[in-house]
């Protein structure tokens, strides 16, 4: 009998317990699911970073921690985490994001909120280019911007893939390191962020790359927040040369009241919804870890602690 | 040397007539374009309805008649109108309307609308369901029916097409007749109008028919405005069982400042953008025509004059 201690915020509990018992049941594991225990008894932890669980240097048994959210940076570095992290990657949080980036990348490319908002009854039957006319860039391009460049270039976009590292993906054409970003932003009518928030992405959209995208650019933030500086985006909203930001994501959440993004003309929040983990779906991704760990099978999206993701 | 007269409104004569040269000479036909001839003279008409050409007996010698529109309505029932008529199916209209019709299903799935108009700065992280739980209803699987339920159906939403006789369209469950129309509306959350306009399709989508939708169902008609009986649409909207309508098409064009729809806050309009014919791509469809007559070869896209599309 293993014994797994769920270490999340405790709201989190009633939504998550269910489906995990369901689902270390379908996956064969006799396991006790707990909130408590003590440390040298816990076999694996499903954790996410709400959880008041922050030295795991006791739980000495224990095969791995089995991160709730894609996103492991608040969790990383920790320096008494010495066992196995995982990341989460589920097939459901990558279905709302790309549902999320292909949507409001078409929103864009439409013009959609000219006919949303139109008080004045205009009737402009003035058409966009096409998709194949309205390049995108994606910036990132792991699980989640792999399957959005692809769905993006299924609808015809000209997709740019760009990562830190060099990438192939059939299909996309892929730049990386710093003169292939600025390749990548120059060509840019619509800029996605999809990358994991390090010490290397933070403030990547900073004033001078801002300055390489092409007149009127749209920026779609549903990574990190802090891959963008914030001052240098809002500049160049104010001055008219970024043509509209759509982020739902932020350095601080909920989006305070009093932030400019709020009243922004040209900028639309949305509350962190862009790629929600689910219960169901999630907890197979976790049981399914812990069935390989025991089975002696490698575990899956094992995060490098070096890279941080 | 062949004769092509150009029917349509003189506005579009500028528009078109460089594309339509350089698509004669790129498919290597030697012809003269003009907007007058001596009827006997012309071996292929280019139309439009807004064209002053409304007798097309003199056109002796015609071959065929090329419509600029995919729609055919306005000339079909001309009982002048003896020659071959081809309806226009552009490449390029096909991809504005799927566009069109994913970035509008998309918005209305993800409640683009909140957020994109929140003044209270309503922080409200729920997430909306994947598209695989969104049912979404096609009427009409022609040509753009049929490619926009495949683009649907790649970003996970369970399409159900419709159309007036038995269609078979792999990885799309078809429905038709009057049972399959009551069984589409029952099961779908968003429902996609692209039907001709016939006699039989007119005021298709009425009370009857709109009560057999689920609470909050949306509706997109970017096909023919007279597919809806516009005073039932209403009724159904401010009852609230309606949840939204997004019109791209109306009986009167451009849509009336006085009407309803305009000011209505369940309805967008949209000022028939959904799908414009453009120059350069149906030009080349129309000279692809005009050679395949002349090597002796099937028109393409001929309109069957008994169902009138």
């Amino acid at each position: 009998m293993l014994t797994v201690l769920f270490a999340a915020a405790p709201a989190l509990w009633d939504e998550y317990r269910p489906s995990l018992l369901a689902a270390f049941d379908a996956a064969g594991l006799k396991a006790r699911l707990v909130t408590e225990a003590a440390p040298e008894t816990v076999d694996y932890i499903v954790y996410a970073p709400s959880s008041s669980l922050q030295d795991f240097t006791p739980y000495t048994r224990c095969k791995a921690v089995l991160s709730l959210w894609a996103g492991v940076e608040r969790v990383v570095d920790n320096a008494t985490l010495t066992q196995p992290l995982c990341r989460m990657v589920d097939p459901a949080l990558t279905e709302g994001m790309v549902e999320w980036v292909t949507g409001h990348t078409l929103r864009h490319h439409l013009g959609m909120d000219r006919h949303i908002v139109n008080p004045a009854r205009l009737w402009d039957p003035t058409c966009p280019p096409l998709a194949r006319e309205r390049p995108v860039a994606m910036l990132g391009m792991g699980e989640l911007g792999t399957a959005c460049a692809r769905a993006l270039r299924a609808l015809n976009f000209p997709v740019t893939g760009w990562s830190r590292s060099p990438k192939t993906v059939a299909g996309i054409p892929c730049l990386h390191g710093d003169d292939g970003l600025a390749e990548a932003l120059r060509g840019a009518a619509i800029v996605v962020t999809l990358l994991p928030k390090t010490a290397e992405t933070e403030n990547l959209l900073n004033a001078a790359r801002l300055s390489l995208l092409p007149e009127g650019a749209v920026i779609l933030n549903p990574g990190r927040g802090a891959i963008i500086d914030d001052d240098a985006l809002l500049a160049a909203l104010d001055a008219g040369r970024i043509g509209h930001a759509t982020l739902d994501v932020f350095r601080v959440e909920p989006l305070p009241q009093d932030h400019p993004y709020w009243s922004h003309p040209r900028v639309t929040v949305t509350p962190h919804i862009a790629a929600d983990t689910r219960p169901a779906s999630s907890s197979h991704v976790i049981a399914a870890n812990i069935r390989r760990a025991e089975a002696g099978e490698p575990l899956l999206n094992q995060v490098d602690r070096r890279r941080g993701y």
